[in-house]
């Protein structure tokens, strides 16, 4: 065991001392003392990593040792298959203390589930199989807005295999950075929607992952860029059939996306409020003229924690239950019908909308429980507000949110698009 | 079957024709058709009613025909001993036509449980097999905050067996008009805590129920005052043991009834939507410079929708699964402990505070997507939000959020009460 | 003086004894004693009126006698010319009390306004000197989203001299039932946008003024529907040159209008505050956990006045500062131009969102400080919210929002409109 | 000139080329050209600055040439005695490009208010005469709730004429680093409400001004610790007669501070809000299902900007206001009734509510009109919600807002105290 998983034990003990049992969940079935250690381990710097940004080397190996990176493969290739709802809530909890490594927690499983929704047999058998004996890391360079990369076919020439060369650039490559495999995606043909998911070892030649993500919030997510320089790419490295846009099913991946970051908003602000909690209880002052003795008896400072936990609790309903509806339609398999598959959609906006909100206000309303001495540079506890603020961003809430009216309105299902 | 029953029927056939099914639960298992008649029974005349105020004789018939009446009365007192997360909805259903009716048939199975709870076992094989066996309709008088009610105990004296006597008032006394059997509260001894539940019918020689009932909402309630005047009371006829105090299982009578009133909100909601939903799509017309020519494609118009929708998919989410919380509570018995029932409280409380920000919202927002014409009287829309606007005055909300915030910062559950 | 004016001014008195003096604006310069004792009429009886709605034939007669009428006639045509803000303070003043009567108030000032931006010389002598010298009341038919009056020119024909004839209906007439003269709008030709203003007696042969207003708030605003059967109209009639059309500041019209619907909304708000204050002195009750001896102890209490407060202050604020606005553009006479009258169209829009929103809110907030008793019909404290919530419909609010965005985006002013 | 004011002149070029005019105040009257300059040097390196944190020093000595230090001087004493309106408008542009420095601005006069309303009249002639003739900076050593100093006189003893002896600590003390002179609180006699205020150059003996602030905003406030080990004070230089508690006009001191803490809120709010005009312009992409083409067209970012704007100008009027009211207050000179006082501290306090609830909202949401490319660090978009979110917490708006309350319910107005 490594030595900071080591040292995440020690501060794990601490943390169970203090943890208010009534806010947490913190059980995960047989993966608990795994996720735990993990989540440990990640709070040990992750206020100094904040401020440092960059990428989090040694936290990413601990997600390397903690054998939690297998967790969505499927058992027909040697993965435990846990069920989806849990490990949203595994991604939960790491978003807790480290939304950005939870991010890349959470985007692992993302590549998973594209290679087996979107692989042939064999490639799920190779790529998930390996994932399992090898323990990969797997980034990502599929941001669908960002339309730079070209997928040229080279037929075979002399001792030189027919082959797809990859060339252009992606931005916001979440995870890239010390990936053992990578997916891209990109068009095979003249149209842009004929879009293929290519899963490549990311040190292949012509590969380069740039280091030059720095941003407000999710700071080491290494979101940064990836180029691709006559890249070769081999006809069975572009996943399927039945590849991006065979079935409603295969069409679950960025609804499997959407939950991620559903999660990723969720534990900032269950992160938040303990924190917050920690803090009014060990060093909050009740104001001069309140009457009261400990900041806890203050009726607004109850009034206000009160409102932040319905926010929360509010939040935490509808990812659950849509979470629930999430593995259903996974269970379904090919089964699962365009209609099933919109009325899942329906429900993770909703249940987004809800969750981005409420952390957006849980996030900025701690320091309010807290007062002006929690705004020290130490406590680093305006993360939890920047990392929400950037990850809301990710796609339209506007735009979801008019898709779920639309579908109040006339029952029509939103269309899946890269994005959702 | 009643006439109005058999009308509710050809409404019923009418609106299945109408209702959008994707925004309206309307299985209700084996009770589906009854409770489907009622309510479309309930809806023929329900503006006009709530206009008129008074008692709805004629719809409290049809209640007492549906043979719904029952539903809560366990099976072992011949009663069907359905679920209360199948009373719930079934609350909401109808307060989704007329939040008056469904606060009197939400309440009769508060007085159910009220017996169930306080009664000793030869109280409840008598006043709850009769419940089934003659269709009665239960009214209360049992409002903590009015202690104008006194009871006497007179000993035996010649011919005249030993028995109390009660005198006095009590205000907010829902469905006592009209009723069979009525509760009230009164104190059994000089401690106003201790609080007893009588059971008596409501012809006692003695009782006057008052008809001063006239509110901004919830109309049809009946909820004006009953006087008492010399009614003698047989020891019998107060309940128990084990009586209100006995364990944390007798305090569960108060978060049956506040479920209730979430319920009342949420029906209210989910019913304001309906309508304004029918509105838009009928006689909605897009403002003269959104460049659409249907309501229903303004982006705004849409963008509403989608709020409305996501405000009461929350609140529904909460109360659903504070109802499953407390059946599991109701099915725990006697073993039900008081950290157990507090939990319990909280997830209500929780609840509560939800649905009723949503509903108020929800009812008053209607009206931005339907524009000035609706406000005419004949589509009685502000019903909905005059309905809510009254229940949710039942007990503080803010008390409640400060209950939950103590419970957040201290983890003390809060303290069974009167109201919660 | 009327014996309704008489009563009003011993209501008058025992409103000083009790207004709280630092929450309501009562000097109206050498208007405050009329304002006073009319506003104190209208209160007598404002709660029944609302619940009866229909015609405030007595209340109507108290506004003629009050000499108030002629306020926003110029100087130059024997009126008093009071400056639109104190004319909007008296409006709000009156909404206070009984919201439809300040709305008839209100529209009485803008026919007089209409006549002046849009009258000739020889109209205006005529048309405001008589309102000044005969007391007229003015009503309107001129709701421009109504587009069912035709315009008919007839040549002379014999002793029949030339003349239009005026056919058709519109909805939405406020103050048109026993008013002297109406204002009518109809297309001159066929194009839709050439739209006239008709000043003429509403008693004219083949004018019909509806009973048909039955809305669920403004219930005595007469905003029923006017017919109009082959009615005769002289050319001299037609209000211009300039006309509806000339120059921005014949558009000032619908941003005299903007600022009526403002003041209404204020107007409400106030009232249902100063309502509410009384009733939590009076007949306040603190909750029985708040641990505090009198309702305006209770912290959450106080903390909900203070927010009622400041949602009106910003919204009076704006309000007031809009109206100084006008004033200014109103004097600027024919110099103003399209920039200028822009700029305080979305001065005034701004200030109608804010004030929207917070009248919506604090009419249904008060009953937060009053508890469930105060759902008494009898206090009918229920009718500011439903005033504020049909006025708030009146044009979108959705659309004036937008408005101010793509100006703060684009710096391009709002195009001047029917509505607007 | 320095060479940093120039730059800033050119600084400021560019900017008139691309700022909204219609959305930004720029004119300060005789002022404008140095209130620009300074601005446009200010905003040179004003997003690096925030990120490295510590003092100011360029910038610092850009104010101390600015001629701006002395606004609030009293002709008098040789200042310009510019009002406080101006005063306040010129701080707000300062915060809307660092939001640091304009706190120091601010507090500068602060310090100059102190003197004039605490100082005895030899004490304003020399310390006022000095501000200007030698363009002192001043700093302070006053947090209230800080009571860690204390105060002991010495008799004299033989050569050592009698004097205070200064020990202890003060925290929160903004802008004391590279001061000239510095106010520092203590408490005279064992009543820790017997506060005086002490005015010493900043560096005499025994007074280290620590470098230890390092907080999530306001970065470069330098608003930390002062030690004070055996620092002699002469008795002159303890400020009075009046002193601290004179009369009501000396409590106005509290009240020049708050507003100065409601402009800071206020000019990053603009400032954000500019920014993202900016950014919306130049950077601005359509969300891909919007079926606009430019970001600007976008109806839902025209509806937020709408929002972003009525949320700024409800502030602004509100602000305007109070600080009109503090100038005539401040006009009142002795005259000033605690009443008058007090009502003035009503409309601050109700400003500030309006104002920090405003600056949170709108330097959160203006990422929503920009996307998720505008969290790239080096726009350090971030910093205005930063910078609020410590400001508004400096003292407890709970409690403020409670404050109004009590007022409204009762009409008594808030008690003076050491932060308002």
């Amino acid at each position: 065991m490594g030595q900071i998983l080591k040292l995440g034990e020690r501060q794990q003990e601490r943390d169970a001392a203090v943890t208010p049992a009534h806010l947490a969940q913190r059980d995960f079935g047989s993966w608990t003392d795994a996720v735990e250690q993990v989540a440990s381990a990640l709070a040990l710097t992750a206020i100094e990593r904040d401020r440092n940004g960059g990428t989090a080397w040694v936290e990413r190996q601990v997600l390397r040792e903690s054998n939690l990176l297998k967790l969505a493969v499927p058992a027909a290739f040697g993965g435990p298959e846990v069920p989806w709802p849990t490990i949203y809530q595994i991604i939960r909890r790491f978003a807790e203390v480290d939304s950005s490594l939870a991010h890349l927690f959470g985007f692992q499983h993302l590549q998973v589930a594209s290679v087996t929704l979107f692989g042939n047999p064999e490639q799920k058998a190779s790529l998930l199989g390996r994932t399992v004996s090898e323990g990969w890391f797997w980034g990502n360079a599929t941001n669908g807005l960002d339309t730079r990369t070209t997928l040229t076919w080279h037929d075979a020439d002399g001792d030189n295999a027919a082959h797809f060369e990859l060339n252009g650039i992606k931005s916001f490559c979440s995870g890239a950075t010390g990936s053992d495999m990578i997916n891209i995606t990109a068009p095979r043909s003249a149209d842009p929607a004929d879009r293929v998911f290519i899963s490549i070892p990311t040190n292949r030649a012509g590969v380069t992952v740039l280091d030059d993500w720095d941003n407000l919030g999710q700071r080491q997510t290494d979101s940064g860029s990836v180029t691709f320089d006559k890249v070769r790419v081999e006809a069975h490295e572009v996943l399927g059939p039945p590849g991006t846009a065979g079935t409603p099913r295969a069409t679950l991946r960025t609804l499997v996306s959407q939950l991620i970051l559903i999660e990723i908003y969720i534990g900032n602000a269950q992160g938040a409020l303990l924190n917050a909690w920690h803090y009014t209880h060990e060093q909050g002052r009740p104001w001069f003229t309140s009457g009261v003795k400990r900041a806890i008896d203050d009726p607004f400072t109850q009034q206000h924690y009160g409102d932040l936990r319905i926010a929360l609790r509010g939040a935490i309903a509808l990812a659950e239950s849509a979470a629930r509806d999430l593995q259903h339609a996974w269970e379904r398999g090919d089964a699962l019908t365009a209609e099933e598959r919109g009325l899942l959609a329906v429900t993770i906006y909703e249940a987004k909308i809800v969750a981005a909100r409420a952390a957006l206000d849980i996030t900025s309303k701690i320091f309010e429980v807290m007062g002006a001495r929690a705004t020290a540079a130490k406590y680093g506890f305006d993360r939890f507000w920047r990392n929400v603020r950037v990850h809301t961003l990710h796609d339209s809430l506007d735009y979801k949110l008019k898709d779920v009216g639309q579908w109040v309105l006339t029952g029509d299902v939103p269309t899946p698009s890269i994005y959702s």
